[in-house]
């Protein structure tokens, strides 16, 4: 059965209200559109663990800066709906911008000490975007759950920390990376790359196997894991590496590698830039 | 009837889900306790509209400066219980500090445009705390409706805004300013002043009126109106003004009086800061 489609925040609330009165229980995948089987999985999830599956689809531009790829970001609403509708979502809500955003945002969410780092040192307001436009789909929707897959691994840092500071009622759920045969990382921006890139963008995902095997083979030292996985990443003439670091679970940079570590790295691929990231131990 | 006391918020979600299930209505009236009649009118206003009414009682360390009165704030639980059951209130919830921080705060809301002027340039992340805090409170009870004053106007111009940005499921209402026969806006914190201050404080009421009868006899000018102000603020030897101020809906001041304007003051009186706001026109 294909799935409501809402643009309206009211709408939204209006339908969610008879879900809710009917004692469902609600899920909610927040994306940003360009559906893909990463996506697919986050709605698998939903679908499994809640009554009633809400996809939202908001491109927002307020977690986007001035110089980034907000205007060209991949848009398909109706192929966003049908892969929701196969995936069994009860319910697409793609607001417009003019009604996320009816007037100038003067209230943000931030975590700072967990936004400082990685893609946030290079990324100025973008964790405090995705923080303030998650929190406002939280409040429409009021899930019981929420999805996001770890292959954002410091936004999924983020909101855990958010939901859990500020006590939301709706618990974070996180869904394993799902890759492409080679090891690249399932991303929407993916299609912006052309074949050259596209064949040399797995090198992202073996250096990040790499630190891995360093890690799991006892190797501690942060600083020899990054240099190998350095050296991966600069053999490949299409890439140009903006961080590989070794993180705790507060998304600081570590000296020994210990239990919960992630390896992650964004690599650019001429104007494309690719995160990624693993669990060493 | 007693209200019931609840120290947890594990056990207030609990009493509030058996009332929601009950399809009642839920009102949330947020205090710092040593409530007065200003609260009182807060808690009758939430039980004339709602069916189930909680007051909450926290004194919240996140919104105190280090130089600021947290630890000497004044605590009466006792007699906040009972004055909350006389009013009507259902459920009284006064978590620890343990218990609303049980670890570092590292998540922040911040309506920066609206915090930075009046009392926010005088006191250094005060409404980023009051923000983080009614935002956490509300989403632990989830009201239909809060209660707030409009003595702290400014607190309810960013709280208002917030709910608003944030798409929040809880309206925000406004009671008005409760005060002494003589004028001075009932506040917690008159009971730091001495005989002497406390007859003195009046004048802050008496600079606000001023400023309102100029604006209402059609003088536009918000300097002029502003000196008048000060001048009956000055001739008071127990007053030191911190700022007295005309200011828009965003707590920007004006040069002109316009609808909407209100007049609003900060005066010490020997250690203890008192505010206090009038609407002019």
């Amino acid at each position: 059965m294909n799935p409501v489609l809402t643009k309206t925040i009211q709408e939204t609330r209006y339908r969610l209200a008879s879900a809710r009165q009917g004692g469902k229980s609600i899920g909610l995948v927040p994306t940003m559109g360009a559906l893909h089987m990463g996506h697919a999985r986050l709605i698998d999830a939903a679908r499994s663990e809640c009554d009633f599956v809400v996809v939202s689809i908001f491109v927002n531009p307020l977690q986007f800066a001035p110089n980034e790829d907000y205007s060209r970001y991949p848009r398909a609403l109706q192929a966003d709906f049908e892969v929701s509708g196969r995936r069994g979502a009860d319910l697409v809500f793609a607001p417009g911008v003019d009604d996320m955003y009816p007037e100038e945002q003067l209230t943000f969410v931030d975590v700072p000490k967990l936004s400082d780092t990685l893609c946030g040192a290079f990324r100025q307001g973008h964790f405090r975007g995705v923080a303030t436009v998650v929190l406002k789909l939280l409040n429409i929707v009021q899930p019981d759950r929420a999805y996001f897959g770890e292959k954002d691994m410091q936004q999924l840092a983020i909101i855990r920390r958010m939901a859990r500071d500020l006590r939301l009622p709706t618990a974070i759920a996180a869904v394993p990376t799902v890759r492409e045969t080679d090891g690249l990382a399932m991303s929407s921006r993916n299609q912006y790359l052309d074949a050259t890139q596209r064949q040399a963008a797995p090198v992202v995902y073996r250096s990040l196997t790499k630190a891995r095997e360093l890690a799991q083979a006892g190797e501690q030292d942060a600083s020899i894991i990054q240099a190998a996985a350095l050296d991966i990443l600069k053999a490949e003439p299409q890439a140009r590496v903006q961080y590989f670091e070794l993180v705790d679970d507060d998304m600081q940079p570590v000296r020994a590698v210990a239990k919960g570590v992630h390896a992650a790295a964004a690599v650019f691929f001429g104007p494309t830039r690719l995160i990624d990231n693993i669990l060493c131990l």
